[in-house]
């Protein structure tokens, strides 16, 4: 009984901010470890809310994700409730559909709903039972020299709690990251895109998927884009993409109508005209913003991950993806530095900020592809430098053309 | 005396955060409108403190900051205290020096001292009878709905004030930004460069400046570089530009001589081998950062102006400059608008952002030319999209090749 006190004494405690998708599975990852882990999040428990606000409903999740989540014996429960997308499925305006396959036969990426990945992952944080979850703790401050954090809690109290190492998971808007920007030679950037996102919801048709379901649906038309992923409950989420500028034009249900019959008219059936002209208001259209900074820690007390580190814009669906794999890479890290974080968090930084940067400009990269001729007339310029490994690739994006410069062409 | 009163009721009140250089002059060009100006600084006045801490002794005004200064009609009197510098002077290793001019022949550009600058810019404001103000009061928050601000005063205390126009003059750390920073699709990016700036002193040789006065002293030397701008007392203020870890390598007197022996010898007479030793470690070496942010306003109540808006590098010698110029660009605008501040402000951001993001990437542009070994063998990439006009020209800087694609290339 004493030994096991003492024990416990010795462990280091480690506080996750943000008990979003990054921060539940990298509980997980701590909790294996044996540190005395502590999750704060700002909002309810999620298991409990009947509301659960903001962020897209779905996600695809892919390889990099996959790993990460095997590591924590988690894989097979997640796979087993997400839907295999086997290729694209392009519809044109006429209607017709063409697929087009992410790999080789039998390759597919998962669709997968955000709100019950969430909840299987922080009731797997909740079985070790050095773990705890705190819900309604919203960091209002701390300190990168002694690892106080301040919350505050619901009716106006505040509690204070001290950590060796403060895991800053607490996404795109990261309250961890709020010190960072105030300290010296901390490199940061945010970047709004020109479009914003709407989601609407197609329902099954006779009890089953209104459209084939093991497919990205994707309607692209230029300067706007629908894509749709099938979820269990045998709907469709469709999300779509346009100018903000363009989705204030439209201001009526008629409006509305008019508008998909002109780009998307297959889909007005599949989704409903009532449906269309109701959800079309629900909501305003969400903004997509691109975090870059750099570097990732302060000390030996603090690191950011998954979004607040590394927030991209979604067209090449590795947001989520490239948030799991952060924590791979920081647990063979802690395997390499003997859990010292003053050894541990530098090298961090240093093997991931590359990577992550090439995800971000990668994401950036397929929107411009996707929405060139818009961004083209805009003016937009953008130009875009892929490291991986050794290569850099250039891409030049102007008024009137778009090109890549490869290695050899410089 | 009824009628004065009213007038004075209707007056809208300008508040400008910040009185260094660009708050100071924006002061007089709103007073010079007739708006009642509140000016409030963090620190105390300068024409009153004892030790002016931070930022560097002397800047280079140009021609967009004298035009600045001729519409409020400080012009001359700044021009007087100012030391022409009609050519760089190049200093070799061996100690020979070679002018490169700054333009024809009667052209220069001017070295100022940049708290007299400021004091005289202070005195200047302080002349209109609408003109207040208030130094010791710390920005804490404000209020984009309705232009209430609350300043923290020594002692604890606070005291809140209301304007119809924030203006934020406060420089590259803004306090008025971070309410910006707080909204959604405000783009904002802070780079710091890998080398750091130390000032040292030196003094004149019997009565006398120690080197030709008339010229922006320059010792190029790859990763390392000094500059040296004449004052009016005679003293030279030379800047060493170096890497941040070539800074921290130097820890002793006998190391800062030897360095010096080895790069820049012929300096070392000039300040004065026992000046060296002891000014060096007098302040640790100073950051640089790179800001640019869009849109520069909120509705019709804020705008950020000067490094609040666009912090650039020194290698382009136009921060405060193009700051000046900003001030101009703003009351052209008002103009045009007819001080009607919620068409002038979306006008300002729209005009102005596109120039001084071309600023900032020209500094940025120079600090690769001057250092560039340095940069390519820490592998930077830098690429640089220099718009002016219709023409874009693309700069790429690689580990073993730094080039210019001009548009017809592309």
């Amino acid at each position: 009984m004493e030994e096991s006190a003492l024990r416990r004494e010795d462990k280091k405690v480690v506080a996750v901010v943000g008990a979003g998708l990054v921060g539940a599975l990298n509980a997980c990852f701590f909790a294996k470890r044996g540190f005395e882990v502590e999750v704060f999040e700002t909002r309810e428990d999620i298991r409990k809310a009947k509301v659960v606000k903001g962020r897209s409903i779905n996600l695809a999740l892919s390889h990099r994700g996959r790993t990460a989540l095997k590591h924590v014996g988690m894989e097979d429960k997640i796979v087993s409730k997400g839907i295999p997308m086997n290729a694209r499925m392009i519809h044109s305006l006429s209607g017709k559909q063409s697929p087009i396959p992410y790999g080789k036969k039998g390759q597919y990426i998962l669709s997968v709903d955000r709100a019950n990945l969430n909840k299987e992952l922080l009731t797997a944080a909740e079985t070790y039972p050095n773990t705890k979850l705190n819900f309604d703790h919203k960091l209002q401050d701390w300190s990168a020299e002694t690892g106080l954090m301040t919350f505050a809690r619901p009716h106006g109290s505040k509690t204070q709690t001290q950590a060796d190492l403060i895991v800053g998971c607490d996404g795109a808007f990261s309250a961890v990251r709020k010190q960072f920007l105030r300290r010296s030679r901390f490199n940061y950037s945010q970047t709004y895109i020109p479009h914003g996102y709407m989601e609407l919801t197609m329902r099954p048709r006779n009890g089953e998927f209104a459209m084939k379901p093991n497919y990205l649906h994707i309607w692209p038309r230029n300067t706007f884009m629908m894509i749709a992923l099938p979820n269990l409950d045998k709907t469709f989420t469709c999300t779509l993409f346009m100018p903000f500028e363009e989705f204030e034009k439209i201001s009526t249900g008629d409006e509305v109508i008019e508008f998909f019959q002109k780009y998307f008219p297959d889909a007005i059936p599949l989704i409903g005209a009532a449906t269309l002209r109701r959800d079309y208001f629900r909501l305003p259209a969400q903004a997509m913003v691109s975090v870059k900074c750099s570097p990732y820690h302060i000390g030996d007390k603090c690191v950011l991950m998954g979004d607040a580190a590394h927030a991209v814009v979604p067209f090449y669906g590795q947001g989520m993806n490239a948030g799991f794999e952060d924590c791979i890479v920081f647990d063979e890290i802690m395997n390499q530095f003997n859990e010292d974080f003053s050894a541990v968090l530098p090298e961090y930084s240093r093997v991931r900020v590359p990577d992550d940067h090439a995800i971000a400009d990668l994401a950036m990269y397929n929107y411009v592809e996707v929405f060139s001729p818009a961004l083209w007339s805009s003016g937009l310029l953008v130009i875009h430098s892929l490291e991986a490994g050794k290569t850099h690739s250039l891409f030049l994006c102007r008024k009137t053309s778009c090109f890549k410069i490869s290695q050899r062409d410089l």
